[in-house]
């Protein structure tokens, strides 16, 4: 695993206090996948009557357990509850037919330890990509797992699915609904894309409203877009990245994506997807960039995302200069519509630029000002029409390079 | 310009002895735009009759000069002769009105200086965005740019367009056609896309050849594809990219697209090309990615550039690791198609990984050897179809970020 890595300077003060979700059970455990001291396993435990929902990588190298998690997720088996099983270590990613088999090994040994159908076994791999994983010595572990459930035990799972994460990654939501509570809590990790090697970003979100699957899946596939779909720390994408959400319906509340629990997952989402970026390698600035006034919303996500994954602009936020002249080329590389002499550029509340050109009342001291905060605010206007869009990046650093230049251990 | 900047370690022994190209004629001056001490302003003098074609940034927020290039490219004034006007220093980029303005005063005071019609003056300029170009400063110069113009004078033309250029660019051929000899020398300038605010693209080649100016257009379109569309130092690019080539006609050999006058004009553009990388920011690899067995040459193109920008292939590279996982994450999320059960990894001569998996016989330490070298070559076959593509590009150091992360001075 190399050396330990310092916590990120935007990490929160402390991890959240997560309510207990009726419904879902967890237990880790230290399987030794290939990180010793610590815990690498995962198992959440889902009662019946729980819906399943995801959202995985788009990568066309996608790692077995995803290929796995999509044939599995439309199914109906509510009836039968559901299992998550995850591990740290080792992504069983680029790993041939064996890799089909490790999951397939993994998920009948949890099927039989639980009681749930193996087809409603969900399991995630992180950690370096292209090794055998040694998937007997998680199965060795079920049995262990499957006894010391705890309902009580996410914020444990929280730290068992680490890998180059530098903090574990919670949120939480209580929404009310005709006078009654429904509760959601969720965990995630990730820090680059898949670096070094051992990174991706794994989520798993649990609450006890009851929900139709469908109505579930089109919360999530919706949510998921503008949350970590909006996220960027170095513009590369993960053949492991796995989203799911469990409703238990354990309330007895029954919710669809017309009332408070839509914004209440949603928030959920967003918290989870900002902290992926607060502990994005190396970072030092947590930066919030805002598209508007493009011809579509599609185009504002192009632009937004152009300068998200600029390393001229992640390297000027780097440096803390407020460098609009970057902006301008990310805009105008991305391949979205734009027109030069319509364009207008703030750094935080500072108006840099306007229809093409500096500001005439521009102060680069106010502007060099805000980029000295940890969070910080680029907004471009476009001038061409009302598409809209928001993601969020972190700078580029010598800390990104120490990380990932570094020799695999 | 910040601190002066040691020489690429990728960097030519020396410059080329480039020969004399009849027809055109350069001279140099220092007229302080920006840099203080050094030549900053070139003049080219073609002759009539010299065809004069073009290719350009693709950016939505093309400077000024660039779009007034644009717009006389395609113009049929090969009577007059022609000029070409560079400054470093400053880009006229993002700069309004005024930068259109500027544009026409230099070209007029070139028309007027040479005599050559002001439609057939072509300006590119380089440097710092977004600050207003001290035309006047260009203008004054122009009587005395005319009144030194030399025949052998390319090499300090090389020179007076450089901005965080660490050497000067040149590269020539000699064609051999039907007994005559047809002469192609070239120079460019270029290090980042855009970087530290003041880098660019800018590449000029003149010939001797006699080519009608279609023919020499669809020349250089061709080979500006598998060229400088084909090299990637950050994934950054310049709103002031700008290519001319110029033929003059003065061998008197009459060339076309199908003798060896395309493969000399492609091998000076790929040497410049190559150039433009080892002088990439921060650079200690020179890297060359080809993608072969794609459903089409679009996509293996597109699979060659996803590796060649992935920031965490470019620090593997920079810390000498075989990290094939990261080509295989870079290849899986480049949006054309892959099938990873199918694809082949060399790194240099080292088969790596082959079938989705590492390969029977991989040696890391072999190809850790590859990894320690100056000159790098990752071969990729999709296994999918014939579709193949070469791209160059560099590693990304602390000294990327040393050059990208400073203020602007």
């Amino acid at each position: 695993m190399g050396k330990a890595l310092a916590v990120s300077p935007l990490a929160p003060a402390s991890f959240p206090d997560l309510p207990v979700i009726d419904g879902v059970r967890f237990s880790t455990i230290a399987a030794g996948v290939r990180y010793q001291g610590r815990t690498d396993v995962m198992l959440a435990l889902l009662d019946p009557g729980t819906a399943v929902a995801g959202a995985f990588t788009r990568s066309a190298t996608r790692s077995a357990p995803v290929l796995d998690c999509q044939e599995k997720i439309s199914g109906d088996g509510a009836g039968s509850g559901a299992a998550i099983l995850v591990n740290s270590g080792n992504s069983n990613a680029f790993t041939g037919k064996g890799g089909v088999e490790a999951v397939r090994a993994i998920a009948d040994a949890t099927a039989q330890a639980t009681g749930v159908p193996q087809a409603r076994v969900f399991t995630s791999s992180t950690g370096v990509i292209g090794e055998p994983l040694p998937f007997d010595r998680i199965t060795a572990k079920l049995d262990a797992l499957a006894g010391t459930l705890d309902a009580g035990g996410i914020s444990e799972a929280a730290k068992a699915i680490m890998t180059t994460d530098t903090f574990p990654k919670g949120a939480a939501a209580e929404v009310s609904i005709d006078g009654k509570t429904v509760r959601i809590a969720g965990i995630a990790k990730g820090s680059g894309m898949i670096a070094p090697d051992m990174a991706t970003m794994l989520v798993y979100i649990f609450t006890d409203a009851k929900i139709a699957r469908s109505d579930l899946q089109a919360l999530v596939s919706a949510s998921n877009e503008t949350t970590f779909n909006c996220i960027t720390v170095d513009s590369d994408t993960s053949t492991s990245d796995t989203l799911l959400v469990a409703a238990t319906g354990a309330s007895g509340v029954e919710v669809t994506g017309h009332d408070g629990f839509a914004d209440g997952l949603h928030g959920v989402m967003i918290d989870l997807a900002h902290q992926v970026v607060r502990d994005g390698e190396g970072a030092t600035k947590f930066v919030e960039i805002t598209v508007t006034g493009a011809r579509t919303d599609r185009d504002a996500k192009t632009h937004a995302l152009s300068v998200a994954n600029s390393p001229l602009v992640k390297t000027a936020i780097a440096g803390e200069d407020a460098n609009w002249g970057r902006v301008v080329m990310a805009v105008g590389k991305s391949g979205a519509e734009a027109d030069r002499d319509l364009l207008s550029i703030r750094f935080g509340d500072v108006l840099v630029a306007e229809k093409g050109w500096v500001s005439p009342g521009y102060s680069e001291a106010d502007a060099a000002a805000h980029m000295k905060g940890q969070n910080l605010r680029i907004a471009v206007d476009i001038g061409l029409g009302c598409g809209a869009a928001t993601v969020w990046t972190c700078d580029l650093t010598h800390g990104y390079i120490d990380i990932n230049a570094d020799y695999r251990s």
